[in-house]
């Protein structure tokens, strides 16, 4: 089925926001086997917004539409829809409770305008929301569906996850299922060339490569008419993945290699501590990302000076002076002034040249080390990012840390 | 003149990546005056991309196009404008020339497939790709405009900053000039109210508001026959916003509060260390995102267990039990601590709760307390973001240490 998706807004149009509701939808009708055939964007203008509806109808079976159900003048979206699907609105009891009970749960007056929001198409599939006040539904005709649900992420992701994605999956006669494998330290023409026989034949299930800076996933799907059939299908081609590369393999459930190293750790009850020079606290803000840590993060030391080096972390005077701040030398000096002063279990370091400025000929920008100690265990990591970009290097780095780091503890 | 912003690209319609030209673009074209009646996206697909084409000039006057103009079969862009704007491709030597050049910096060959890039509209105004192979153009007939360019931002935002926008200048008989006033500490509502009576009945300059976690920055914007008239208008009224609120102003320049303050600290050669609790490095980071820091950046102790806040920064134990981790009089004592072991002139500290969870009645998430010595001055303030999020709380509390920073040493 051919499906379109809808973004009501001038926000948008002005460029005061970021459509990320459109990137979000395109996974989610992607995953459901429907094809998505366009984004299309229009201000809170109900001539132009009947317009782009009646005409994305003639090639597309669906349409997925979202805000513009809010409670103000602007918000048009519910009475173009019924006007372009032949229906009219009618206050629905349920909703109007609902919303009323969401504002004493607030604690907050409820206004007329909210009222408002509780008229719906006489024919709609209703889609209550649970955390807001703009109901969603979907509404048919002459085999054409509209879906309407609210602009903010954070109640759109629920309202489809819990009404859309069941009503959806009712259209469709087949089942998609896929997993995300994530690969680390691999490049995605590597990566393609090792499974090129498999990429190459791919009928179903689907293989599909995705590079990011140092991770590369590989979305395996399969669309069959039952979940079973499906989810057998994406294990058999996942097992033979893993054969051929499973060692880069991190992850098959979408997860990032910060968030497994931490899980890792956590499970493991392996206390961690750190020491970062060139990124600054980039490592150790991915690592407070993740809620729970507390119990296994000690303490991070930011020596961004070579004195703080000395006096934080005992970097003998003299390593810096031979080798340089950024050498394996002091990498590995500073993961030892890190387990010395805090006796965490593992410990990891990283010094580097991040730019944009300060490259030379023989350690420029992008170069990195990582000093790791774990336990009795030593290691240097020599980095050579080939970022012109300080955020980019910095970034890399960490990954690498994390990479370092899960490779260790696994 | 009325505009439309066209993206081409099946991996935008696959949700693997994020359509940020498109927010790019539209700041871009409703700083010129033009407006932008609609995004729309289609994947590599000559039948459609044409129909898209095609039916978006029936209302707009010029469509900005984006991807599509790489060396590969899929990249058809360029084929499908030039049928439908009545034009054939013919070789233009000059930007094979540019395509040879580029590859022989790069040290690269150059493949068979990057000669097709040279091929452009025989009646095109080339814009030359200063950063990658492929060029842009713009194309008109019978009064339509389209104007095609790479899509990835880096190339595109310098071809559009260098050749787009001249041409687009041109076309428009107005000159628009804008100032983005940025401020903290005051919501937008707030703001509105103060500058009410300014912002109802403006007609030019025009004044915006647009909010973001504790920031809110005002867009005043002006579109006259000249541009010294245009600049002239946005200087008055930026006087008299300023004369209203200026206290909460901290940039002209739409400068980040943290760019402003490390600029600061950078010029009065101000040394500068830190203690992170919550945060986790958010603070540290970003402080290191700042080319140029480490001439006054020394260190930072993230001291997460309260056992490295006592280490490390000499906080008395028995201040965490009186007061708890998170209390006023830790973070003085962290900001003391630093101040002894870096001898900075400036040392900030931060604790407090981010969530989600270790919440109480009496200490919230959301709950920070920044502790600041400057010198010999000392304060302490209490912050209460209102988020639920951990990474919101975060990035506020963040906010607020660059903002006493700033406030402090301006």
């Amino acid at each position: 089925m051919k499906s379109m998706i809808l973004s009501v807004g001038t926000e948008l149009l002005f460029g005061q926001i970021t459509n990320t509701n459109a990137v979000y939808l395109s996974q989610q009708l992607n995953s459901l086997g429907l094809d998505v055939l366009h984004h299309h964007t229009v201000g809170d203008n109900p001539k132009r917004l009947a317009e782009v509806i009646t005409h994305s109808l003639l090639d597309c079976d669906i349409i997925i539409a979202t805000g513009g159900l809010g409670p103000t003048q602007d918000d048009l979206t519910k009475e173009v829809v019924c006007e372009v699907m032949g229906d009219t609105l009618s206050l629905d009891e349920n909703v109007l409770d609902n919303i009323k009970a969401l504002f004493r749960k607030i604690n907050r007056d409820m206004t007329e305008n909210n009222e408002k929001q509780a008229y719906l198409p006489s024919r709609a599939t209703v889609f209550f929301n649970d955390v807001g006040s703009a109901p969603g539904f979907a509404l048919t005709n002459k085999g054409k569906v509209v879906i309407c649900m609210p602009g903010p992420p954070r109640e759109l992701k629920p309202m489809f996850e819990n009404h859309a994605r069941p009503y959806l999956e009712k259209l469709t006669d087949s089942k998609i299922y896929y997993k995300m494998i994530k690969t680390f330290g691999a490049g995605e023409s590597w990566l393609e060339t090792e499974l090129f026989d498999l990429i190459d034949s791919q009928t179903d299930p689907t293989i599909a490569t995705y590079a990011k800076e140092g991770e590369c996933a590989l979305r395996v799907a399969s669309k069959r008419s039952t979940e079973a059939e499906a989810i057998s299908a994406v294990n058999a081609m996942t097992e033979t993945i893993k054969d051929r590369i499973g060692e880069l393999i991190y992850s098959f459930d979408d997860e990032s290699i910060h968030e497994v190293a931490c899980k890792i750790l956590m499970e493991k009850n392996i206390s961690i501590s750190c020491a970062e020079s060139c990124t600054g606290g980039v490592f150790s803000e991915y690592l407070t990302r993740v809620p729970g840590i507390s119990s296994v993060f000690d303490r991070s030391f930011i020596t961004y000076s070579n004195r703080s080096k000395i006096e934080e972390l005992s970097v003998k005077p003299e390593t810096i002076e031979s080798f340089g701040a950024v050498s394996a030398e002091v990498a590995l000096e500073m993961a030892r002034g890190v387990k010395a002063k805090s006796g965490s279990r593992l410990c990891i370091s990283v010094t580097g040249v991040a730019g944009p400025g300060g490259g030379t000929e023989e350690k420029p920008v992008g170069l990195s080390y990582i000093g790791l100690v774990f336990d009795d265990f030593e290691d240097v990591k020599e980095i050579r990012g080939r970022y012109s970009d300080r955020a980019a290097n910095r970034y890399y780095s960490m990954l690498c840390m994390f990479d370092m780091i899960y490779k260790k503890v696994k």
